[in-house]
């Protein structure tokens, strides 16, 4: 049986605006790649209903797992709930068990507890809460979309609190072969070796470091015993380039 | 006339895997903000011709300018050239001026310009060379759709020779207010200053940072004495919180 896929939705004008560098969408994905959940797609989307809706409504078609960051704060801005409603075509309201979390959080909650933060209290009919042990506020999970917070501190707590709940599959277990030659010096055996293992997904990472021209060879796959004779081709290779 | 707008596509599954933190848009976005072009959606998607196809085609129809980056080097799994001309359904084939680009690169090329390398100088039939001063291998300009490399290092120098062939827009300002208060403390004012001046956009980007709850309110507009009064208003908002 193949992994499990899972794409992720990133919502924020800060970071198409370049404001801000996404950097959940990067922990998400070494995280599911640990426990064999394959990460297929991240799109970043701006704060527009239209926009969310059809990027979530695309992406929990074709995927097992669906993951979102931003937009589910107090202010104005934060409509990723609603969205997500509005995708599923389902009603959204206050919640008591959410309204219970986010009073613990207060000394006063009559008068802490005030619209704006009542806002996070709004979750789509029929979604189960996400726990946040960093800030209360709770994320969501409706079928297969997991809603999460923005803030990176945030994000990887939930993300933790999502993780025991998915079900991954084999560990994409893969090795790397530093090659300090251009890529064009290796095309050849190294397509040879991608064809001769179909078992095997073989990547070519080129770089530049202080003038150099190198390339990491990334070899991926599920059979340790495999992996390791790749690794050994390579070194052969790298011997023959010296 | 509203902004022009523009998607990116990253093409690679070693940003999908969590091996490396793409930063190729995050360089995008701050350029094309700079030139009044709207970043309005970023996807990342696997090395599988399908994906990249369909995604090409997705975002070309919708937004002024696309642009890629990855898969345009000399290795088997570099196969963006390819699905572009698939994505437009036109040819490709190995072109002239691509190949003397090339060619100019080496001491030898008659013995260095090898197979593998020749697969950069594949061009789709009516395309545009990019320049790349890095490492000679151009990318390519169809219609809309601008194809640049992945290494960062290329991808912003070819960046750097895309930019004086776009037409942008009025440069979109912006004016950042740090708040050191939960955003549910402000959040009730901030929608009434948001809902004041459609023009102007408020968002608001909590962080955590050594246990203070706080939030960055950035507003963005092309008009500068407006920008200046709400500049104003949020410097009130935040003395009224001490």
């Amino acid at each position: 049986m193949p992994n499990p896929t899972a794409a992720m939705l990133v919502i924020g004008d800060e970071i198409l605006s370049g404001r801000t560098q996404d950097t959940n969408s990067n922990h998400l994905a070494v995280k599911l790649t640990e426990i064999g959940i394959g990460l297929r797609e991240v799109r970043v989307v701006d704060d527009e209903p239209s926009d969310i809706i059809s990027a979530v409504n695309a992406l929990r078609a074709r995927f097992e797992y669906v993951f979102t960051s931003g937009g589910i704060g107090p202010t104005h801005d934060d409509i990723t709930a609603d969205c997500i409603a509005e995708a599923f075509g389902v009603g959204i309201s206050v919640r008591d068990d959410a309204r219970v979390i986010l009073a613990t959080n207060f000394k006063n909650p009559e008068v802490e507890l005030n619209e704006a933060r009542l806002r996070m209290a709004r979750i789509p009919d029929g979604a189960d809460l996400i726990d946040n042990p960093v800030s209360k506020a709770p994320g969501f999970r409706l079928e297969n979309v997991h809603v999460l917070a923005g803030v990176p501190a945030v994000f990887k707590a939930m993300v933790e609190s999502v993780l025991p709940t998915l079900t991954g599959g084999e560990p994409l277990l893969s090795i790397t072969v530093r090659i300090e030659a251009p890529e064009g010096e290796i095309a050849a055996r190294l397509g040879e070796l991608a064809k001769a293992d179909p078992k095997l997904s073989f990547g070519s990472y080129p770089f530049i470091k202080n003038g150099v021209f190198g390339s990491n060879i990334v070899v991926r796959g599920t059979d340790k015993v495999k992996l390791k004779q790749a690794e050994h081709e390579l070194s052969r290779l790298v011997e023959d380039l010296m």
